[in-house]
C-alpha cells in the first residue's frame, strides 16, 4: 500500500473466486455512481436513483454495446456506504467468466483495482470505525472457531474500544490533576504532592490485563496445530477419522496426500484445532522419492503445539523416545481393547470402541489453555500482536511514571511517562496514526474488504 | 427435488463457501422479512421498509440475544426478487464461522434450506423466465469460456426463447390451415388441399439449424480435454507450461500433484481447454505405490479429446506407437532446434524457442471445430441436451406430417404430427412441464441460484 489516496474510485471482488450462484463486485469513490452509470443500458438512469436502493439492469461495455452480465446494483450515497463514501455494489451471476468480464469492465470504465483492505482503510480514514473495530473485521474474517468468532464480533461491536478509552479517561485524569501541580512553583512540590497512585494502578492493572488476555485470543482464533505420529500401523488415521467424526462442526475439507499428510479443521472442546496426520511417514523413508514428504512431516512436528504420539499397545517394540520426551508430546497406548498394558506417563486408548477419548480430549484441552485466561466467548479479548505491543508499551510507560513518583522525581518526567502512555492508546484505536501502521494493518486484509 | 412446494420460506448460501470478504445468503418465501425481523437487533423495523432497499443492521439470536453478525439487509417485496416472491439478501461478513453462524441463524427461524436451483426454479414457476432462460443462468455460471459465457448471455436474454417462439408461431399457422381442412367433409379433402409445405420445410430446416448448433455450444461451453503424453524428458512439461504462458486468460490455477498428473485451464484459438499433463508417469511404473497414479493417467488418455503426444526429436527410441495411431492423436517431435527431423505425421515444434507453436495451435483449433458450424459469439447456439433432444423430437414429428402429406394420408394424421412437434417445442420453453422435467433441470443447479 504506497499511497492513502482516497481520490480515486476502488473495485475489487468481494466474494471468492470461485463458482457459485451470484458474486459481489464493490465500487467506492465519490462519483462512482455517474461512471458506472455510462455502461447501463437502457433508459434506467442510476444517477436520479437514492441512496440504499437495489436495482436489477444489465451492465454493457460502452465502447462496443456488448452485454456483460444481468446484475442488480445496489447504490450508497452520502457516505452512506461501507467506506463512508458513495459506494455501490453490483451483484452478478457467479461463473468465472461473468466475474472476470464484470472486472475487466470497471478496469475499463477507470476504476483502480483496490488494494489488501482499502475498502476498511477508507472507513477508518472517513472515520466510519477506529482501527480495534477495523482489525477486527479481518479477525472476523480469519476466526477458525465459534469462540474465536464471537471474539471478534464483541470487538467490532466496540467493546475494546469502549475499554481503552474507559482507561485513557482514568490516565487523562491522572495527567490533568500532575499538570496542575506542575503549575506550582517549584518550592511548593513535594509537601502538596498528592499523586493518584491507587488510579495509577488500577490503569496498570486493567491494561495488562486486557494484554494478558492476547494468549486466550491467538488460541480461539488461530487455533492449534496437533499433529499425530508414531509408528505405522498404530492406529493414526483411525483416531484422526475419529476426531472428524466426533467434531461435527468441521469447517474444512481434509486435503493433501496421504504420502505427505492429511490436513482437517475441528473443534477440541471449543478450541480450533489444526489436525494432521502423517499417515505413517516413516516406512517410506526406504523410498529416495518419499525424502521431501518426510522433510515436511518434520517441519510440521517442529510446528506443533501439541504431538500425539500414537503407540500400538500390542506392539511397543519401535517406539521412538525423543518424540516422547518431548514436553508437547502426549503420549497414547492405543488398542487398549486388545491389550490392556499401563506405562508410565501414556494414556490408554482405543479408537476402536472409544475407550479414554474424552480423557484424551481432555488433556489436550488442558494443555492447550493452561496460560488462558477464560474461555467466555463474550470476554473481552485481544488477538492482534500490535494491539498487544501497545498496550505493553503503555504499561511499562506507567510502570515508569510509578518509580518517577516513588522515587520523587521531577513530575516533569512523570508528565512525559504519562504522555507517552496515552500516545500508546492512542496509536492502538488509530486517533494517532503512521502509513508504516496503516500498512501493517490493512495489507495483511483480504482484497475485497 | 421431491416436491415443488413454494409455500415455504427457503434460504441458502448464494457465494461460495470459501474465505472472502463477504458472503451472500440469500432467503425467499411470503413472510421471510416478518419472520427474519425477530432477529433484528434494536429499533430498526425491517417490517416498515420499502422493497428494493439495502439497509445496515445486526442480527442477534432471538432465543439468547446473542450477536450473529452485523450484515446488510436488502428487501424485495412485492415479487420483485429473482425468484418472483417475497426476498431477501443478507450480505454477512465473508468468515466461515461467520457464514455458518447466519446459516444456522435461518434454519432456527424456520426457513428451510433450498434445494440446487430452487431460486431459479421459483423465478420459473413464478413466470418470471421461461426454460431456456432459466437454464441459461446455470449455463452462464459453468461457462468455461468468454465465447461460451456470450452465447449463454445471448440464451438468457431471451434470444433462444424468441426464436423458439417465431418458429412456433409458423408451425401454429400450419396447424391453423390443416383444422380449416379438417372442418370440411371427407369428399371435398384432396382437391381443395393447399397445404403449406414451403412454410414446414422452413419450419423443419430452422429447428435442424438450432439442433446442429449443440456441437458448436458444447464445445464453447464444456470445453476439451487436452492431454499431454509421452516418454518423459520429452518436454511435456514445458510445452504445459507454455499453454499457460501463451494464454493470459487463465481461469483456475493448476492442481493436483506431478506424480498423478497436472490440471489447468486455458484457451486455445477462443476454445476452453482443460490441459492435463501426465508427468512422464511411465519412468514410476517400477515403483507399485504408483499404480493407482497410472490407473489415472490411462483414464485421462482414455476421455481425452486430443492427445498430444510429444516425442523429443533426439531421442526417438521410445515411442508409443498404439498411442500415436489413435485417430484423436496428434504426434509432435519437439526439440526441433536441437535436431531437426521430418517425420511422416508428426508435427515439428521447439518449446524452446517457440516454433511451430502457432501450427499446433492451429491444427488442435482445426480439429476441435471439425463439425462445430459457429464461433461467433452473438450466434444463436444451444449447449443443453434436453433442448436439443426436443428440437430433434419437433424435427422428426415435422418430418412425419411432411411425409404423411405427401403420401396423401388422412389430415388427422398430419394433425397429430404436428400437435406432436408443439408439444415438443412447448416442453422445451416450458409451456408443457412434468415434474420429472423439473427435476433434471433444476437438479444439476448450485445450491442458492
Amino acid at each position: 500500500m504506497n499511497s492513502y489516496n482516497t481520490e480515486d474510485a476502488v473495485f475489487a471482488l468481494a466474494t471468492a473466486w470461485a463458482k457459485s450462484a451470484i458474486a459481489v463486485v464493490r465500487v467506492s469513490g465519490e462519483g462512482c455512481i455517474r461512471t458506472l452509470s455510462k455502461a447501463v443500458k437502457g433508459r434506467l438512469d442510476i444517477n436520479s436513483l437514492p441512496g440504499n436502493s437495489a436495482h436489477y439492469c444489465t451492465l454493457v461495455n460502452p465502447s462496443d454495446g456488448r452485454i456483460v452480465d444481468d446484475v442488480v446494483l445496489t447504490l450508497y450515497r452520502d457516505g452512506h456506504g461501507y467506506t463512508g463514501e458513495e459506494a455501490l455494489e453490483i451483484s452478478c451471476h457467479g461463473g468465472l467468466q461473468v466475474i472476470r468480464s464484470v472486472l475487466e469492465l470497471m478496469a475499463n470504465l477507470g476504476f483502480r483495482q483496490a488494494l489488501p483492505g482499502e475498502f476498511t482503510l477508507r472507513a477508518f480514514l472517513h472515520g466510519k470505525m477506529d482501527l480495534t473495530r477495523a482489525e477486527a473485521v479481518n479477525e472476523l474474517i480469519n476466526a477458525q472457531g465459534r469462540t474465536g468468532r464471537a471474539m471478534a464480533l464483541n470487538r467490532l461491536n466496540g467493546a475494546l474500544f469502549k475499554r481503552i478509552s474507559a482507561i485513557k479517561a482514568i490516565i487523562v485524569d491522572i495527567m490533568s490533576t500532575v499538570e496542575v501541580q506542575l503549575d506550582y512553583s517549584d518550592d511548593e512540590i513535594g509537601e502538596d504532592l498528592t499523586f493518584p497512585m491507587a488510579k495509577l494502578d488500577n490503569a496498570i492493572s486493567s491494561l495488562n490485563a486486557i494484554a494478558d488476555s492476547f494468549s486466550t485470543g491467538r488460541l480461539y482464533s488461530q487455533g492449534a496445530r496437533i499433529v499425530l505420529a508414531g509408528p505405522s500401523n498404530a492406529g493414526k488415521s483411525s483416531l484422526f477419522n475419529y476426531f472428524l467424526k466426533e467434531d461435527r462442526s468441521i469447517v474444512s475439507e481434509q486435503k493433501g496426500t496421504t504420502r505427505d499428510f492429511i490436513e482437517a479443521m475441528c473443534e477440541i472442546r471449543g478450541i480450533p484445532v489444526r489436525l494432521y496426520d502423517t499417515a505413517g511417514f516413516r516406512d517410506l523413508s526406504e523410498s529416495e522419492i518419499e525424502e521431501e514428504g518426510i522433510r515436511r512431516s518434520r517441519s510440521l512436528l517442529e510446528a506443533a503445539d501439541i504431538i500425539i504420539y500414537l503407540v500400538d499397545s500390542t506392539d511397543t517394540s519401535s517406539i521412538d523416545s525423543s518424540v516422547v520426551s518431548d514436553p508437547r508430546c502426549i503420549a497414547v497406548l492405543n488398542k487398549a481393547d486388545l491389550r490392556e498394558l499401563h506405562k508410565d506417563g501414556y494414556l490408554n486408548l482405543s479408537v476402536a470402541t472409544g475407550l479414554g477419548f474424552e480423557r484424551l480430549c481432555d488433556e489436550i484441552a488442558s494443555r492447550l489453555t493452561s496460560d488462558v485466561s477464560t474461555s467466555d466467548e463474550s470476554a473481552l479479548v485481544i488477538e492482534s500482536e500490535r494491539q498487544k505491543e501497545n498496550l505493553l508499551r503503555a504499561v511499562h510507560a506507567l510502570d515508569a511514571a510509578r518509580s518517577a513518583v516513588l522515587s520523587d522525581l521531577p513530575l516533569d518526567i512523570v508528565s512525559m511517562d504519562i504522555q507517552e502512555a496515552l500516545e500508546a492508546l492512542g496509536e492502538l484505536t488509530g486517533e494517532v496514526t503512521t502509513d508504516d501502521i496503516l500498512d501493517r494493518i490493512f495489507g495483511s486484509f483480504c482484497v475485497g474488504k
